[in-house]
């Protein structure tokens, strides 16, 4: 997240929130806190606590009550991750070598494990029986599109509702329960909770097409890892289900593989870029966006409004 | 179990758990299915659902409710083996071969990753705060357990309070929880749940004791796995604590690491069984078994009051 688009309030809430970090996946196991700190200062654009914050000035904002729901959701966010990369086999993340790949899948899965833990235990703070099953909820979609990921890997005949669903439970789902629950636990009035969860699950499903996109357009300096590294581990994003649409360059896809080299990739991504296929994608995006800032103008006019209609229009340009 | 415990009405309710039980893991992913399948008929003895029933009889029990607490409380204990054997590189499960063995540590991982999900879908069914609370705070435990498991390897230097505090974390607290919640979804009052949640706790404590006890006193064939098992994998139990009093035995002790071979560890069972180690941990088994049966004397005098102390004494003298 690009912190110039917060004012300096909210800048110093979101260092008592990165400091709540390091607190909460503390351990006395060696090994377990390198693994956890390693996965921290790797960073992360932290979109899910700028959404729990931003959300809650819809009620009664307290920085001291709001930093657990914050926490919680971006804990789980982590702990989602770090499996992910055990699915994925990737080596890469932000450009920081994975806990996968640094030690192995056996110390990946219970980094993993511990980080969800602490966050379940963060959530013990939020004394809101509706915030509970929200995030339970949420907890079970996460699991969910864990399953997705690995059912439709490599699944080259699947369509464009597949897609839809596995970025819903992977990001889009996330993102809308952080607008909703930054609401719901400072005490906003239900209207206003439901449309933030809307704004919530538009932006993130813009937020992945755009994420998927760049796994084409960017550099391996900008995503931290080879380009078309995505498809290459076989997750047919909507890029590639866009041009699948063209038969020749489908015949190339359907060849991909595990053991596709970085150098054939080269060649099939700059075919895919030739297709029209990214076009086609960001117009998909664009809608979505179209569609957030549209529930936005639902919303009461203070401050953390405009915040949020920056961040969104800020999301569908980056680079990054 | 020993199903000859239960009465009829009992033994219908238990197949209906059974049965709820295979729809929970059930999953279009083939691997996943064959997986959690191989999990769910390698069995266990479920003691976990049979204290949920047997505890909603203290409230008004209905077998279509109280099941979602049962099958939500058995997956988690399911979810938290499969990880377990990760981190024990366990080979064999009650004499089957366990998901890590067959496959490998991945897909261990999001089997478990799955179970737990399915388990937190079983919760949703549970439409009471309170339960929801107490099965968060039970996953934490759990989660909690199974990294004290990691750090407490090989630790030599333990002391019973370390001991005592793992297997609450590992298996009493999750059977107290299913005593506690068995009669808290039941709609029973608040002095009973608490009563029956210490009762669960008291033959937890028991039981894990027991169960460490069997891994020196067992036969291969009993135990589905070599005996001193445990031991061998860094695990230090409650006999091991009483036989390093012995400082040759002790210096034995220390020696076992994870080359030790199964020929080596026999000579050191049967010293172990020799030091009397095995009494006074049974001794401390058998302590907790009276404060279980202490707490049950206070509860109302129904059927399944009777069939709880049968159990509590059952569990008291099993062989495996």
């Amino acid at each position: 997240m690009k912190l110039t688009l917060l004012n300096s309030t909210l800048k110093a809430d979101f260092d008592i929130i990165e400091k709540e970090m390091e607190l909460a996946i503390q351990s006395e196991i060696e090994l377990l806190q390198k693994a956890s700190v390693q996965l921290l200062k790797a960073g992360g654009k932290r979109i899910r606590p700028v959404f729990v914050l931003l959300s809650a000035k819809f009620g009664s904002y307290n920085i001291h009550t709001i930093k657990n729901t914050a926490v919680a959701l971006e804990l789980i966010h982590m702990a989602s991750l770090v499996h992910d990369d055990v699915i994925d086999d990737a080596e890469l993340r932000r450009g920081k070598p994975t806990i996968n790949y640094t030690w192995n899948d056996r110390i990946a899965m219970y980094t993993g494990d511990y980080i969800l833990g602490s966050s379940l235990e963060y959530m013990t703070n939020i004394h809101n029986s509706l915030a509970h099953q929200i995030l339970s909820n949420a907890i079970i979609e996460v699991c969910k599109g864990e399953m997705d990921q690995i059912k439709d890997k490599y699944r080259f005949n699947q369509n464009l509702r597949d897609y839809l669903r596995r970025i819903k439970r992977k990001t889009a789902l996330l993102i809308a329960v952080s607008c909703e629950l930054g609401a719901v636990t400072a005490g906003a009035d239900e209207k206003t909770h439901r449309l933030l969860y809307k704004f919530g699950y538009f932006i993130g499903m813009s937020y992945q097409i755009i994420d998927d996109i760049l796994d084409f357009t960017g550099t391996e300096k900008e995503l931290g890892k080879p380009a078309g590294e995505d498809l290459r581990q076989g997750n047919i994003t909507l890029p590639v289900l866009y041009a699948m649409q063209d038969e020749k360059l489908k015949s190339r896809v359907l060849k991909v593989n595990e053991g596709t080299t970085k150098e054939e990739m080269v060649g099939l991504i700059s075919a895919i870029k030739d297709s029209g296929a990214i076009d086609k994608a960001y117009s998909v995006s664009r809608m979505y966006l179209k569609k957030a800032i549209h529930v936005l103008d639902k919303l009461p006019p203070i401050k953390a409004k405009k915040t949020l209609r920056d961040i969104a229009f800020y999301i569908g340009k980056r680079k990054y």
